[in-house]
């Protein structure tokens, strides 16, 4: 069994947007067992969206296609699958009520065009959609199948994790390809790659490194008739590779490293709050962005200016006209004033200077201090990122998880 | 003129690694003024690589690869094009003393599949590549063009943007395809779709809308002999389509609503700091992600407990235990406790239930509370959004942004 993905949307084909969901996609047919052999990307125009989902079904078995399911002129998908099938539309009642409910419900101003949304080719059941309104669908004539997938993200995501992935998966019992993902902070790719060389020549399952800014991670990707028989393969390696890796390992596949530290916060019965000036809430963002982050996470400070330095953390006055606000000085002050502050066990600071530019008697960009307080004392680390500001605001804000997350470890 | 693209890769096709490159080169050929009509991805494979280039080819002018030219076998770029061009490949004797000094001077391993990179089509000329080791392609063959470029991101870049977007801006006389962007925000894309409907059909220039959390955004898209003859047929249509949109529009292109909002603030020599509970720092991190955000941003309070809303942002603990942390009441507090406690002119606040999940006695999941307090008093609206936590969480800074934008601009 095989497969073809088509993204549709100018705004994708003119690059104006990057598409992530096709690669996830392509990763889900995988695990499905469907081997992926095309991924096309069309424009909102009905003939090339037509010819080109003829063309996949001519070569493959299902077709999955993302976007273009929306309520305006330029969303053709349902349209051109439809003609691609040589089906005819039909209205679905049902839908229409639930659009209508929906926008009153909401108070969103009604138009006669969302009703396009409650259209399906006659050979279609529709893919219950509860974050938006344009359901997906799933199409089945002369043995060919199409499945059309929402474009949002926040729709596309668990659409295709849930419903689509076990239609795909009721397919087929073919080939699997599986794999487990080692996440790894606190040394580098190099370092990672020497620990690890012997692994590295394997060929079922592969083992590769990837580098991240201050993260490592090493995909294990094995090929079998089953998941079960390809976790069989993959897990023995895992345990050899996580014992080598000791703490420097922080977590598998989609732990991010902010979900992982709170995870050693909570089994600690221990709290964290955070004192950012250059990463301007990002931190707090990343480590919230978490479900559950208020187990352990109880707020922060966000201070651009010296006074409010001052007045939230109580930083000395004299400690900034002295160093400055980016030194080791001010972040070791932030982060202790943080820690006093919110009554917090840990608190973690930053300071520094993303750029793009640094005015005289500023420090250079990418200059970035990194406190972290806690029932042990304070320490302070310097780096020098380089790249663009989100880049410099990004890395700092890994910097200061890692240095956390050991000195949660180290107490 | 017209182009496709082809990406060339199995970990591409599999999902393993995001795309960036081909909507780089959409965007490349769009400024050549060669329409992209279409991009796909291939993997390591010679007879699915082979007929999609000349499918490619059956349908456009120019088809362009990327990757696929390394020194592996399952680098099959080369062979691919000649076989699509009835062409045969021959030796660069050039190309391989270069390649053999090359690894000499860096101490590689020389093995003889490297010389497959001094190969090239009959009809192709060479793109000299000072990144890496594979040259690019232009082979040009009975009318038809195929520019082959380099996968890794040192090599593709420089070459994409030079030598080879030089070659595209040759082959058009002046054909330009040149776009701009109006970005609104306080009404829905059916609401936009309605106002500007007269300019939906017009041909040139094009006029799409495009929908994304709290915010819309208008294409106006033309074709012409020159950027500036673009630019003059594209201007008359943004004039009308901004009289219309009024204070809905908020900025051009790539203008993010928060830089748009400083803008605001600075011009008014006004101040903002941001209380923050749902949206944990991710309001003020799109605040300060804009370079020179400090000029009007002061900082901002993360509460993530009841205790932090009373001790920082002075909310009375009568109005959380009377209404609960999620409510206006307590948003309007938070908005007026932060402008008092940070001196700022506006402060915004946000408190909400971002899921997964709501506990008994929590506010169900998605309904958000927005504050604004300002020199003319404070005002608070309620939310209810759907999706993921980071959709919610999301959605919530871009109301925030947008009810912050029109305190500004009533006062």
């Amino acid at each position: 069994m095989n497969a073809e993905v088509i993204s549709v949307g100018t705004e994708l084909l003119l690059g104006q947007i990057v598409d992530t969901h096709a690669p996830r996609m392509a990763r889900i047919l995988a695990e499905c067992g469907i081997g992926c052999q095309r991924r096309s990307t069309i424009g909102d125009n009905m003939d090339r969206l037509v010819a080109a989902i003829r063309e996949s079904l001519s070569r493959c078995d299902v077709v999955v296609t993302i976007g273009g399911l929306g309520p305006t002129l330029d969303d053709l998908t349902r349209n051109a699958i439809a003609e691609a099938l040589d089906d005819s539309l039909e209205n679905v009642p049902e839908v229409a009520e639930q659009l209508k409910a929906f926008f009153d419900r909401r108070g969103i101003r009604w138009s006669e065009s969302i009703l396009r949304q409650a259209e399906k080719p006659t050979c279609a059941r529709l893919i219950d959609n509860p974050h938006g309104t344009a359901p997906g669908l799933i199409c089945e004539k002369n043995g060919k199948r199409v499945v059309a997938l929402p474009g949002p993200k926040g729709e596309f995501n668990p659409m295709a994790d849930g419903p689509v992935r076990l239609y795909l998966g009721s397919l087929t019992e073919g080939q699997v390809i599986h794999s487990r993902v080692l996440r790894i902070c606190g040394i580098g790719e190099s370092h990672v790659e020497d620990l690890v060389r012997p692994f590295m020549n394997s060929e079922n399952p592969t083992v590769a490194p990837y580098a991240h800014p201050a993260e490592v991670q090493l995909r294990v990707t094995a090929k079998a008739t089953s998941l079960a028989a390809a976790e069989a393969i993959i897990q023995p390696v895992v345990d050899d590779l996580s014992s080598i890796l000791g703490e420097y390992l922080f977590g598998f596949d989609d732990t991010p490293l902010e979900e992982a530290v709170l995870a050693e916060l909570v089994l600690r019965e221990s709290t964290v709050a955070v004192a950012e000036s250059m990463t301007g809430g990002g931190l707090a963002e990343r480590i919230t962005a978490v479900p559950g982050a208020s187990k352990a996470f109880l707020g922060g400070a966000i201070v651009y200016t010296g006074l409010m330095k001052q007045d939230l953390l109580g930083v000395r006055a004299e400690t900034i006209s002295t160093y400055g606000a980016v030194s080791g000085e001010c972040a070791r002050e932030m982060a202790e004033g943080a820690r006093s502050r919110f009554r917090s066990t840990y608190a973690v600071s930053v300071t520094g200077n993303a750029g793009p530019t640094a005015e005289v008697g500023d420090a250079p960009v990418g200059v970035t201090f990194i406190g972290v307080a806690g029932p042990g004392g304070a320490s302070v680390e310097r780096i020098q990122s380089r790249g663009l500001r989100e880049d410099i605001r990004r890395r700092a804000t890994q910097v200061a998880l890692v240095n956390l997350r050991r000195a949660i470890r180290q107490s």
